[in-house]
């Protein structure tokens, strides 16, 4: 069995070792440079985490790790274009160092040369099938992503319902597709998915509450981004429930004003979470996934020092250091 | 043996029975719309013929054929976006119906539909990796195309190669599928493919060639339009190579000359076709690589008559009349 660094490493070097064709240069350039620029590989690395439950050797199913990898960076290609974010990781986004129309075929080639590597490991329908069900269900995330900004009552079910397509389907799926490639049990292969889902939502709400409530130095985002954005957060759609009266106008004003000063905004609205105990909620509800993702990884039928592995690396995502 | 009429048909009655999710409604609606508004269904009915030659039931296949005509009206609905074009067949394209991200979303979409489409009809690797390749390579024509807008040096070959990549790979190809997938030899695969490959050249040329010659009632789209857009066509980089120093240099007049009146350049241009031949020239290649796809035709080990009915397909899509 491999360690989590031994794993990250290989999937670093094959990530390194794919092969472009030198033309069209404009189509490919892009295609290299976004998978170059870095990125934790947590798909890729939880689909040989879960392989590696079962088979000893990971080495045959690389190609399928790594489209995973390359499916999810076309998604952050496209998605970078559609919010018009100028940086990724600390470099410029593609449609910003080239143009939109680069941005969105090769982000489109992207997208079929994830489907040929996957094509390129091993053999398995079902596995196949399981990986064009992510992708799918990704961009219905990405659309109810895109919907919301324009709602004003998006429920709090609809919101984890959101993140569960966007975010997390993807981490479950790696998991369950390195189980189904692995032989495993029809039960393990769904408890390996429901543990990588809740992991997943509790992984998204984390990242909502430290766009609040993170360390400026430890956050790669600016802080406040989502209070910027009026995004219909776990956060702010349970600030909306919690407020009374004179509270819920005042969010009402933050979220409909238009030119008002950033800082001052982030500071009030921050101060309602505070006021609401949203902080707390939030913290909650992500134990609470937690522990729920850990129940799901309980049941599965491998050996305890096996599993210890996803353990690990679930509260290393969550960067908890218990 | 099916006719063209009932394979038509049949695409046409399967294509409306699609069924979409109801949500998210934005995502699915504009699939929906790109694919009922028409078009000639040329891919899938190539696919359907091809393994129409030598197997009778193409009910099995049909899962394949739709997923050529989805990943076809992928490329158009991102083109469109790529090109900034307002109408396709008649109707408003996904862009201006709706908004830039939505067409971006929803021809991600499709794309991952076409896979899903073509993994649930038979399963056969060779055809996988076939409409793989396919796929991979319309996006290679597409950016050739790009680049070439910019770049005053295209050679006919690079153009042969643009097009070839762009518009004919995939009628090939959808012969070749469908011929794998009715199991067919090596031999005739390979001419198959060649037949559609060259057909698919020498329908682009004559497209070329009605944009400044066509009937105005019969051409679908504006006459002129490459001119215009001054495309580095077969027939502009002819003139190029035909032309003598003074035609050259009025050639150039127009090529850089960025607000003229359009149909005088139009005129113009079309003028100095005229005085150089060149639409004898383009009728010329068209012929020869007509004579090429039929003799591709001819190697196909399979009985005159079944094959008769590529050759009549073949006539009308190049509305020949003999």
């Amino acid at each position: 069995m491999y360690t989590i660094a031994e794993l990250t490493n290989m999937i670093s070097t094959e990530i390194g070792q794919i092969r472009y064709k030198a033309q069209p240069a404009n189509l490919y350039t892009p295609i290299q440079y976004i998978l170059s620029i870095g990125g934790k590989r947590v798909r890729p690395l939880l689909m040989l985490m879960g392989y590696n439950l079962y088979k000893e050797d990971v080495s045959t199913i690389i190609p399928n790790a790594l489209a995973l990898e390359t499916y999810h960076n076309f998604t952050l290609l496209h998605d970078d274009l559609m919010d018009k974010s100028d940086m990724r990781r600390g470099h410029a986004t593609v449609h910003k160092k080239w143009n939109e129309n680069t941005a969105i075929l090769s982000g489109d080639t992207m997208l079929i040369m994830a489907y040929q590597l996957f094509n390129q490991g091993v053999e398995n329908n079902e596995a196949r099938t399981a990986f064009i069900e992510a992708t799918i269900g990704v961009c219905e995330g990405q659309q109810f992503d895109i919907d919301f900004e324009t709602r004003n009552d998006v429920t709090e079910a609809e919101y984890m319902e959101m993140i569960r397509l966007k975010t997390s389907l993807l981490l479950g799926y790696a998991l369950k597709i390195g189980a189904i490639l692995g032989g495993a049990s029809t039960e393990d292969i769904h408890h390996l998915y429901e543990f990588g889902e809740k992991m997943g939502l509790a992984f998204q709400l984390q990242d909502d509450l430290l766009d609040v409530y993170g360390d400026p130095k430890k956050f790669q985002k600016k802080l406040g981004g989502d209070i910027i954005d009026n995004k219909k957060t776990f956060m702010l759609i349970n600030a909306f429930l919690r407020a009374d009266q004179k509270q819920r106008e005042e969010l009402h004003h933050w979220v409909n004003s238009t030119s008002c000063n950033e800082e001052e905004k982030i500071a009030a609205v921050t101060h309602l979470y505070n006021v609401l105990g949203i902080d707390q909620l939030a913290k909650q509800k992500i134990e609470e996934l937690f522990a729920v993702a850990l129940q799901s990884l309980d049941k599965v039928q491998v050996a305890e020092e096996k599993k210890a592995q996803l353990h690990a690396f679930a509260n290393q995502l969550l960067e908890r250091k218990y």
